[in-house]
């Protein structure tokens, strides 16, 4: 990319054009090499945008739910975007996900993105992609951004950690499984939506959540609350928002969103720096020594294990030459 | 760990002591420091282990299948490894799993060993150390080792990446997601089950998914066969285990399995030297600095993204100083 396409992208994406900002998540998703640069150059126009995490059972209704909440935030003049993560099924390439595109397709509104995401890069995990598509959508004047997921596994709860609020979403079948999720599920909540609630059992589901949840002890001050939602009729979606405001602006008041978001930062740096240096290992030079090690491994029984450890020492050694003679270029 | 506790692990191991097994089994789940060196060490006695993945949708009687090969299996006298990988319910912690314990514990049988995992350790993949433990069963003596995953995700799909030959479980009812599937599950089955075939709708399934295996153009010489199965009652067993039998002849023939091997060994060296590097990155001075750089990002108004390019050259240097250092140390 040219300084000059790279300029016009960054001012695309802050003046609010749409196809600047698919193309500029499409870079990221890639992990292509000038992402870092791009996404520092975007940061100082974030910090605009509240960042909700959607997590639950598969089958909780969770997108329908957040169909339902952009139905009603859009009216209101809150501009949303959706980053929709669906690590189980790469196979279909996102088709689970893919009736959801009538979203953006149907309607051109340009206070409303919708992208979802199946398969992570080679690169870098899906969480960090969609923490870094967060910030673009920030950048590019979102209100709100929901990090939905489709099930509740490790990349999901990966993603989810990234949001500043994370609703769990919840059915009346869950019952039985709220005992079992005890320790992970009901920990990771901020608030909880009880959806479908017109179905039988709803009753002694919501009994059974609420026990579970008062057990916890709010050390932030916080105790998380349920909410009953029929997310089809667009039931409880006002309840819902109340909920998420008010525990905004209790985590403001309490300083917990100030230990919150440092972790996020964190964690962030970290991945980032990771991907940078993964980049660095696996190109050029780095990835002849690879495959000339599985030669080794393959052709003359060299120990893998060896070969790892030795490949190890010898990228440090190679990058910090090339970066010696980067700061010596620079001086 | 001492250099007596170290060598006594290690004998622990190849002489078929199970609590040894178990013990080593432990360190690798926990990416100790130590475990590159004792693997090394290991490596040397495996290679008489065969690998088989066995993956496919949640329910399609993964792990009943895999209960009824082993029940075949051990009065012939072939010793059988168990890793179980569900990396979708970290919460549970592995509870989902939990009733399989009863087929080790059970019976202490030397020739049968199951370990399940849900949780990746925090420096490595679930899938790097599913290969690793399956490297140790090798060296325990095991004939065979079964890779089992509960769902079709993607780390599921790096787990059974690193067998010799991978076993698609499906059910009738699976027939009307062969389609989508297409592109993806059917690509990297070498074989086929197709499970509680005594169901309704099983020969209509049979029909859609053999239809779609012919689709697959053998470039290797080998069509995945479908084979039918009630993993519960034993029926189709036998058939299974010939089947694997004809692949694994074909495949050494073919030197399909030397392509496959290397392909295993080149991502098993690169994740081991990504987690050597990742160890010494994220440890003292490395977890300082980031932990400083979150602050910065946090109360300073920071850029993160200019903080984690400039944290990656700075670890390099690092460990560059260091490892001239130990260099030097050597010399």
């Amino acid at each position: 990319m040219t300084d000059a396409e790279h300029a016009a992208l960054l001012e695309g994406v802050t003046a609010g054009d749409r196809r600047s900002l698919a193309r500029l998540i499409s870079l990221v998703e890639n992990a292509d090499p000038g992402v870092e640069r791009l996404l520092a150059e975007l940061y100082p126009r974030t910090g605009g945008a509240y960042r909700i995490g959607v997590t639950g059972p598969p089958g909780a209704g969770k997108s329908t739910l957040i169909d339902a909440l952009v139905a009603t935030l859009r009216p209101r003049g809150t501009k949303v975007g959706v980053v929709a993560v669906d690590p189980s099924s790469p196979f279909t390439g996102g088709a689970l996900l893919g009736d959801r595109v009538r979203l953006t397709s149907r309607t051109p509104d340009p206070g409303l993105f919708f992208r979802s995401m199946a398969t992570r890069g080679s690169l870098g995990g899906l969480a960090t992609t969609a923490s870094e598509v967060s910030d673009i959508y920030d950048a590019y004047g979102m209100d709100l951004v929901f990090l939905e997921t489709v099930g509740v596994g490790q990349i999901e709860l990966d993603v989810v950690a990234a949001s500043d609020c994370t609703v769990v979403v919840l059915v009346p079948e869950s019952g039985d499984e709220v005992q079992a999720m005890k320790a992970g599920l009901m920990e990771i909540g901020d608030l909880f939506v009880l959806n479908k609630s017109d179905r039988e059992g709803s009753g002694r589901a919501a009994r059974e959540i609420t026990s579970v949840l008062g057990l916890r002890e709010p050390s932030t001050g916080w105790r998380p609350p349920l909410v009953s939602a029929v997310a089809r009729d667009g039931r409880g979606v006002t309840e819902i928002l109340t909920a998420v405001d008010a525990f905004r602006e209790q985590q403001t008041a309490s300083g917990e969103g100030k230990t919150r978001r440092k972790r996020v930062l964190r964690e962030k740096i970290r991945e980032v720096a990771e991907r940078i240096l993964r980049r660095q290992l696996w190109s050029g030079e780095g990835e002849t020594a690879l495959e000339d090690a599985a030669e080794a491994a393959l052709e003359d029984g060299k120990n893998p294990y060896v070969l790892a450890t030795e490949l190890a020492s010898r990228l440090a050694s190679r990058r910090d030459a090339e970066s010696s003679q980067q700061r010596g270029g620079r001086s």
